[in-house]
């Protein structure tokens, strides 16, 4: 495939089309990448999550730059999430990154699109493994964790990192059990704030409470991403964890869990394609049915049971 | 059917039942939908969303009330979502429907999980249906309009209506357009605080750019929920609306495009059905294709085809 060569010899355009190509699920999505899958599995994720105003972006950009001055590549998926009230802007976020926009080193890309067939998770693992391909040494997947699927998202990464605010009303109370649970590194941001060490002190309380059969104990590191304060040691907890995740073997089972929750979100994203080409082909008889359901004469769980009859046998006598 | 002769009858523990059955996805829920459908259709539904804090608990209890008071019964389904970073704690929703949850002509049922196959807004609209069988004149879904879920669960409401407060930081620029035009009223909540007046005023300004294609248009109505102020002018745009939708026949067309979507789901949900027990009853197998995708023996994006033929074969094999 030509583009996936293209993307293997360094080709920022292919590697830019390639990702369209996913996020749009156009025709050709799936064999790009099949092609791509070998070369995958050499860069590192980490995901950054958090309550919008955190200082995700900023946390990035500054994170980025420190990856950057030990020579590694890196590459950026900021997923906006589709949330009608989200607090920052997506400009704004691209204005807090602009720090690492111009080095060439870094390739930044936001997901915004969920797409027809929905689907944000698999599109932003299917552009993670092609910056992989591409060669980044490392790939950050940033995100407001609002939903199930961002959540999802960055439970699939090598490294969580959870960021967090003091004074925000978005206290440690209010941050469930469940994300707790996801997060690798905690950081406190704006840590020249009022209320910085109390946070560190709850967040330390509820791991504690939590986590006793974890063997990694997350650290919390302060931060102030703006002024560059703590970024380093960010980093630096960064890699003692992957040192960790190797040392223990987890490392593997984790990418492991990646790939079998990676494989049902295709597997769905497929048997979808399928049904909604067969809505495409049969539009009137689609309609029909929704009258027929809307007018009481059929009841939408026989049909449902009926259409998926249809949609198996479909998919059956399309096989090669 | 047993359960839903009871809730027909006006069981309201058959009621509990029977939410709790589609909630867990267990045996019989889509048995037990069909034999429910053809019951449906009497109940209007108002959907209620707006930002975490904007007072959409307070809202629902008091227009359940004055709902009560010209003696429509009402069911209510709060809708928790997932969010690891939701401001307003569960309890706290159901302390400020306080006011309403002693009555028994109201029925107040939490949506908090998404279970096991995902489809919190399958669920939401299974849960309707059953409100709808069991004879509420009113069902009022809220929820936090955090992602795409609770959107699409809004969407499908007779009537939508929007909550904001002044001063929020959530000012008007950052909803974003595709929010705006679900709402078919507009609650600018919390109006005793500064800037009320001027929220009224962009928000006018939004619709005037964005909506001139509607026929309706969507009133902005001050309240202080707490005082009950505004309340009733609240459930008098929700008649005046209601009046609009069946005069112009929009009732209709929107409740078919309910029923679209809705269809959509159950496809999709029964489907999901068919893997998950088809992983279930092959685990080994399962297990063993993430090891060759894990080592490179295989890749996930073939594997993913072949199991899609699996499952076309096992359901058309298992179709009577």
């Amino acid at each position: 495939m030509d583009l996936v060569d293209e993307l293997r010899k360094g080709s920022v355009r292919a590697l830019a089309k390639l990702i369209t190509l996913v996020e749009n699920e156009q025709e050709g999505a799936l064999t790009a990448m099949e092609s791509i899958y070998p070369y995958t599995g050499n860069s590192y994720i980490i995901g950054i999550t958090g309550p919008p105003g955190a200082g995700k972006s900023t946390l990035t950009d500054k994170i980025t730059k420190e990856l950057r001055r030990q020579n590694h590549t890196v590459g950026i998926i900021a997923v906006d999430p589709t949330s009608p009230f989200s607090g920052g802007a997506l400009l704004g976020d691209r204005v807090r990154m602009q720090g690492v926009s111009n080095d060439e080193g870094v390739f930044i890309r936001s997901m915004a699109t969920r797409g027809t067939l929905g689907g944000l998770s698999r599109a932003t693992a299917d552009t993670a493994k092609i910056l992989d391909a591409f060669g980044k040494d490392f790939v950050i997947i940033e995100t407001v964790g609002v939903g199930q699927d961002e959540v999802d998202i960055i439970r699939t990464a090598d490294v969580s990192i959870l960021v967090v605010i003091p004074g925000s009303g978005d206290d440690i109370q209010a941050i469930k059990a469940g994300i707790m649970e996801i997060g690798d590194i905690f950081v406190v941001n704006k840590a020249d704030r009022e209320g910085a060490d109390k946070l560190v002190t709850e967040i330390r309380v509820m791991l504690d409470l939590s986590s006793n059969t974890r063997e990694w104990s997350p650290p919390i590191v302060k931060t102030v991403a703006t002024e560059d304060e703590g970024v380093d040691t960010v980093v630096e907890k960064i890699s003692e964890h992957r040192e960790y995740l190797i040392k223990t073997g987890t490392l593997a089972s984790k990418r492991k869990e990646r790939i079998r929750s990676e494989f049902t979100k295709i597997v769905e994203h497929e048997i979808f394609r399928h049904f909604d080409s067969l809505i495409k082909k049969n539009t009137d008889l689609f309609d029909k049915r929704i009258e027929d359901i809307a007018d009481k004469k059929e009841d939408p769980y026989r049909l449902a049971k009926e259409a998926v009859q249809i949609i198996a046998k479909q998919i059956s006598c399309n096989a090669e």
